[in-house]
């Protein structure tokens, strides 16, 4: 249970900070002119483009892939160069090629992927060439229980063809995003977690319409492609583009998951540490009744519970980082689980703490927390409501 | 302390729940509608005129003002029709003429204006002829501490030069929001509460210029005029224009925010209501793992806290009214206090709740759920934040 | 919906108040020597008999007993002047024999009990001439399911025959606890809810054997009988002694419970103004780091959320009394149920905030904070833990 | 960041478990029979003396102590030893002899006593021939706050003079604690944080009166010497009885409450898992309404909630007993008070989810839950409130 972060470790946080702190960071107000310059527009705007040409170079570059094909960093490696990135979840994990849902779909492809596969998709993505999205959540059903999965993924000679909608499909309304990974049903009778099937189903193959983008509180996620409602109809690919085999669907998610999940606990730890820096800048600016806000009321409670609440839940994902480094993902599952509940309910607190400490600032896209806010709000549902997690994660815990 | 709704109000409540049902929810779609139709439009869109010539007809219009004036209600009698507005707050209250701001703004005016001031600007507002803007936050200054206020009000001949800046000027964005109430200092070096003045500006004055729209949550609030940053610049009106005496104005700010905090939760407890009426659709209808959501997990725990908080508030909302119509709103003060630390908060967790159980449809525009969060959400910045409440509340009770 | 005291309950209230004030707070201190003098001793003490003796004397007397047996208040007349017994819950009630379980005992026994069984008990009941207890809740079995209940009563030609076990028999360590009102089953294959009856069983009768005290959190409660355990070995009874009819056992629970619910909130409310007025006295006089409490920290915050919880929850105790008698309890039953889950929490919430004030000597006995925490804690668990009725209010709100 | 255990870490720590299994927990018992038996008696009990023994047979002795005296084992090392020890705290401490106020006693005699008095005192501790108290806190003052100690310590000659009141002066109730360590001003007029000293004053010496016992919710904690108020009325000691050098009482102290802190939350993260062990077996024992109590309701969440804070937790209290490892305990210090907060409150939660778990069992003395309640809560309070802790973290978290 060595958490310490090693000299590469080290040396790339480091870096990447740095990285954040000079480019990121002055960009952000770049990258809301060029979304308002062009407000119809979708796809990765020029500030991004920029960033990752100035991060490849100095190499903190799909990080979060290990392996050959990525950085090779471990988990816990990555943990720390992850929290950096969530101080700017809008331009930083773009920059550096660790955006979600890219990166799970690059980790589906560099696991699970055929050579083919891999040539075809997965090199493009590690050079962000192209985008990515991956297909799972349907509307009308709850898609934590995954025998719920409308879809249908038929075999006919050597096509597979795919009927369904689904939505939330994040970064599809980008148009750069040239391929999807969908889930589906192969085999509705077979045994529970046998049935679901994931295919490559390009984004313009015939039969696919893009519906119409989400928002999430008023945001439409614009910067980074947006999340699309997408139809499947009698969609017909090459037979080759399965990934895997049929019914390796169910197990193909959950391995995506583990990662995606850690990754997202990463970024909100950073998250919550800037939301937390931010509420130290205003409390000693800003005056009311002749004092800073920081010798008065409940201000220094609020940044002392932030501050224990981000200590520990840090630990908790290294350690989680470590176990599935050391005895793979399956058996971190309690911990990832737990993870998952904890870190994204804390950060949101503390989010919405430095929101009131901003008053209306706060809630207005003068800072940077409300779209914080609801970008945490959302991993409290992604990839199952906590509510799920808990009652698995309790249910385990009374078997003792 | 009876706070048994009288024959006159059960009526009224009567006929708003109808017109809720039959006419408000069904136009919010339209709404929707409409207003992605003209995206550049900041104007009242045509289905809330239709539904406003409805309402007057039914005799569901300016309920919210005493007086000959209006219709006449005590706080108590209006209060549960107030919260009938609030199941959809985008329509209903602008459907009744009874949204803020034009609500406070015209209480002002019947309360404080001069006969000229009432005929030119009272008339036209309690006809919904025009829409209407106070202006009193501002940028970089804390206003819960009204010393702190930096736009100056001087007198100069027969006028009044008005210069400074003010932002979150609700329903501002609107072109129909002919006139602005403007809280500005008379003179600085008077006593702590008579430094301010407030003054009539119309919209179409030399010097007043919108910079800019402001969002919450990603939201524009297109639909009743968004909220303006608007400057102030050598703006000249005549004195007549003045509200009252010089130095008034921060009395007569204080008159104008206890009915308007008031309003605030009775519509708030709406919007629970609401909320828990949504909880209670998708428990029901919605199945996973086999069961229905009603059936399993927290839900029921969540459905019985919702609604233990929203009886109890909604008491100490209707106790508050009793007491301002009986004893005067400043005897009311530590209820009004109360409320407004509480109703938001509460109604709050119920939405967010919702939101839970909605999963990813409760954050996005397929459900009330998410613009409803960052209108309650907002209530908790408005007027002060909770915490000046709490604390004032605080020493208030330790003083015993 | 009219909660305003009449001019009795206003004249009671005032003289419950002056009583607390003149005899019993300063009595508490008697009580604490009385006890300690006769460490032993678990019959009531020689300053509760004085008090009783003083009240009685005041008309204080019986308040909680509707009808001509008692003072024939409503639930809504004797709701304040309940509240003004719970500021010192050691003392007062018995000293207006208001005191649980004998006010639940009486009220059996007035609405069920025959003629001869009136006379024999309730009259010597309602003279405070004896203590009575109600042995319902038995070890090793979840006792809000009521068809898990142990205890079985068999008649026996004129008599009936009791064998069981109870704990939690509240007071039945007191030998002046004369009588016993014991619940078993008659019936076990009857209708769930027809299988149980209540019986009444004469401390003295063969067969019936104190096993021990319990203790809460530490303390034995000996000043008002304390908690039993209870063992009945094939005791025998006239058949008289049953109360109602066979298998009416439920229904009379269910009918003693509604009322003994209500009071133990009504109660509960003055131990959290108690709490909350020693916060203010210890804010105003304890000094630390050259300031007072008050001008500190957070005891301002918790303060006025104190106060807003005691307002909005007495409303609610309120409006629960006032629907108990305009439409009766069972139609009060959802309100009955949100103010046993809220308001014991709430108030020990606002005892913990006070004994946290007190630092050490909120939890020693010198201040009756860490025994007010002992009783509210328990209400939370008494009459089914409060995850019983939220589960139920839940259930019922999601059916709408 | 290392916090693995190694080896002598981890066969220390297995060999407490199966003490603590095989004669701890079955002593529990034992205590509760001996303590009925002889309820005047303050002493250490039979039983205590027998595990003592047994305990220093298997090397499970002085644990706390670094360096030669004690067992030389780091903080990081003793950590998850200490945590087994919480499981039964009023037994596996003092058996293993590593009970407070011992340990801190211990700790200052082995750091800052003369040859002399570590002789005459250090050498009986550690044998556990004799006990200790540590009597710093005052009636009628806060603590906290140094300055506010009212004791007089006043050099005479070749003597000290001590004058005071203290109480909570843990263990002193107990014949056998033969020394105490008294806090008091030598100079009042020094420096804020050099006018108070330390003195050894032994138990028999003239003038020192032992005024009464205190309790903790109801608990008079006698099993391990209570908790005494002690008057010290001129009260003459040899000079040589002063610890350290005049003015360094408070340096003294801040050394003496680090790891006092930190042995507390280890040991409550022990309290923590017994209380969730409990909740577990509970859970499946338990039947009601036709399930065992861990197929519905909320206590799978309460699990999962209480699992969550227990590994963040304890993460973070290994990482703070590393860090006071490596840069010492001064550079520890926000850490330590990040745990002090944080530990103690959520074992709280957890012991108090327990409580309703079991219900009235919950509250009695039938299971060890209501005692580990009281325990637990009076921590929030020892060694300054949580709120003084927080306050002070959230200062320096803003100072940045």
């Amino acid at each position: 249970m060595d958490f310490a972060p090693d000299d590469r470790t080290r040396e790339l946080t480091a870096r990447a900070r740095v990285f954040l702190e000079e480019h990121v960071l002055p960009a952000e107000e770049v990258l809301d002119q060029q979304l308002a310059a062009a407000p119809d527009e979708w796809s990765v705007r020029p500030i991004v483009r920029d960033l990752q040409s100035a991060a490849r170079d100095q190499g903190l570059w799909n990080l979060f892939l290990p392996g050959e094909e990525g950085a090779g960093l471990t988990n816990l490696q990555y943990a720390p160069v992850a929290e950096v990135t969530g101080w700017s979840p809008r331009l930083a994990p773009a920059a550096f090629n660790c955006a979600a849902p890219d990166t799970g779909n690059m980790e589906v492809l560099a696991q699970f992927g055929s050579a083919e596969q891999r040539e075809q998709w997965l090199t493009p993505l590690l050079r962000a060439d192209i985008r990515s999205s991956f297909c799972m959540t349907e509307p009308d059903t709850a898609s934590s229980d995954a025998t719920n999965i409308g879809t249908r993924i038929r075999r006919d000679g050597d096509e597979y063809v795919i009927t369904g909608r689904k939505w939330w499909s994040t970064g599809a309304m980008n148009p750069d995003a040239a391929i999807f990974i969908v889930m589906g049903k192969t085999d509705p009778d077979a045994d529970r977690h046998r049935q679901q099937s994931m295919i490559l189903v390009p984004r313009d193959t015939a039969g696919v319409s893009i519906v119409r983008p989400l928002t999430v509180f008023g945001y439409d996620d614009r910067d980074h492609g947006g999340h699309a409602e997408i139809a499947f109809e009698e969609v017909r690919v090459p037979a080759s583009h399965l990934i895997g085999e049929e019914g390796s669907g169910f197990a193909i998610a959950q391995a995506r998951l583990g990662p995606g999940r850690i990754h997202h606990c990463m970024r909100a730890l950073g998250m919550g540490e800037r939301a937390l820096s931010l509420i130290r800048s205003r409390a000693n600016e800003r005056h009311a009744f002749g004092r800073t806000l920081a010798e008065q009321g409940v201000i220094r409670e609020w940044a002392a519970e932030s501050r224990i609440q981000l200590e520990a839940l840090r630990l908790l994902v290294l350690k989680t980082a470590w176990l599935m480094d050391t005895v793979g993902n399956r058996r971190a599952m309690t911990e990832i689980q737990a993870i998952k509940i904890a870190v994204p309910r804390a950060v949101q607190t503390i989010i919405d703490r430095a929101i009131q400490v901003y008053g209306a600032a706060g809630v207005s896209s003068d800072t940077p927390l409300a779209e914080l806010y609801a970008g945490i709000r959302s991993l409290r549902i992604a990839d199952g409501p906590d509510e799920v997690h808990l009652s698995s994660l309790g249910r385990a815990e009374l078997r003792g």
